[in-house]
């Protein structure tokens, strides 16, 4: 991953994002994009909860899912698309604290499929506690030209 | 999975979907539970769109994740309640039409661990589509008492 | 997935499985291949167990991950080739009894992408037991032509 | 992961490793084991080959599952045990080359659920190749005393 397939990936990458009616219902937002990783930040408020006052389990999964996807959309070509195949995720902790954040990184750069993973956290007192584990598989489609 | 272990398995799994704000942000219902099973349902609106106009990726994991849990919620014991270890989702199309059907199912009632699954569906003029495909694992916690 | 793309499927799947000393090795049997589903048998030897005399975890694994890939490969076309991509597998049970029998199948038949799952059963004084349940990825390579 | 649970971890990580049969079959060596760690290597011999050559995917994942387990099993104290509950596993690339080395690794060492990880590598004229990736879930059984 020496190089950018495409040199204005981090504008490819936000502007996928602005799009996202989903990130913006969550209130998440994109707080940094490099070649081979992105991050997503959302704040805890309470239309994220599950029953038990912790953000709900799917918002984590929304969030890794984005990251690793982001991650994964920053090394392709700019004629060239990500697609979620699936993913994979562990739960280590309930997600409490004042915020979440998700960092996305690509494992294997493939031409066809990518492997790439999240890590979230939640953010509690300053201090960051690990709360899932994420592993993906993406697949990247060409335009036919 | 002859008898419930809890005979009131259904106000239990309806009471805490209830509870889960996420669940109302997204307009999710709980339109169907059975012992070993739940039906969740999301109308396709806009805050649910990614960038090209399909329901997000996170929606249907989220839609997954809790149908498939609220399946091993309706066999276990009062005094028990679950968590979600980990799971993994196959996306098969995207999530496109008037609404998403998310079917949870036990495929293996252990004391400790359940393994379920979880089907889900989008609706296109009537029509089922698959649009993934869920595994997950599932640890009972019981009471200390 | 009503017409199969290769009439000459099950000796397409026939002769991949003879060709696998992996296979040989462990003494595991195609025991059926339809239009999409395969299954494979093991028998219960010394040589497959683990420290505690079960069928190892691993060979599970093996006999799912070919199950599942081999149903796969009953559906493509004759000038394609199948690849595991990824896949998912919860553990049910110990492997115990006389033999282990991988039931695979097609869910998602795409022509790039199918989506494909292996339930794993030991046989116990001729009773099965469900112990292992796997999900996969797997990918539709075509000739270049 | 300050301080091992038990002193002797790696006697009883190799005593168990010792005492399964599956890795006496495929050759497979424990070359390593660390508080937190494990790393299996597997010669490239015959008997382990798929039908085009390769280490079979079935080999890749048992060897992963197995590194995985035993960085789990380095850290829990000496009157537990550990499980495997299930693992989901990326194939990176066919697994050419000499031997096959796989290291596994703890992420969140949980008191009943450990979530490990192993990278599979490939070495091919004395280079490495990384040919597959998986991230696990491992229980911890305490004895009932």
């Amino acid at each position: 991953m020496s190089q950018p397939a495409n040199p204005d990936f981090e504008n490819m990458v936000r502007n996928s994002f602005a799009r996202q009616g989903a990130m913006s219902l969550i209130k998440a937002e994109l707080t940094s994009v490099t070649h081979g990783t992105a991050e997503i930040t959302v704040p805890h408020w309470e239309g994220l909860e599950q029953q038990h006052g912790y953000i709900h389990g799917g918002v984590v999964g929304m969030v890794a899912d984005s990251a690793a996807g982001y991650a994964a959309m920053s090394i392709i070509p700019r004629n060239a698309n990500v697609l979620s195949v699936e993913y994979k995720l562990n739960f280590a902790a309930p997600a409490q604290g004042e915020q979440l954040v998700a960092r996305g990184r690509v494992l294997r750069p493939g031409r066809t499929l990518i492997v790439s993973a999240a890590d979230v956290y939640s953010i509690e007192d300053g201090r960051e506690v690990l709360c899932a584990i994420m592993q993906q598989t993406i697949i990247v489609l060409y335009d036919k030209k």
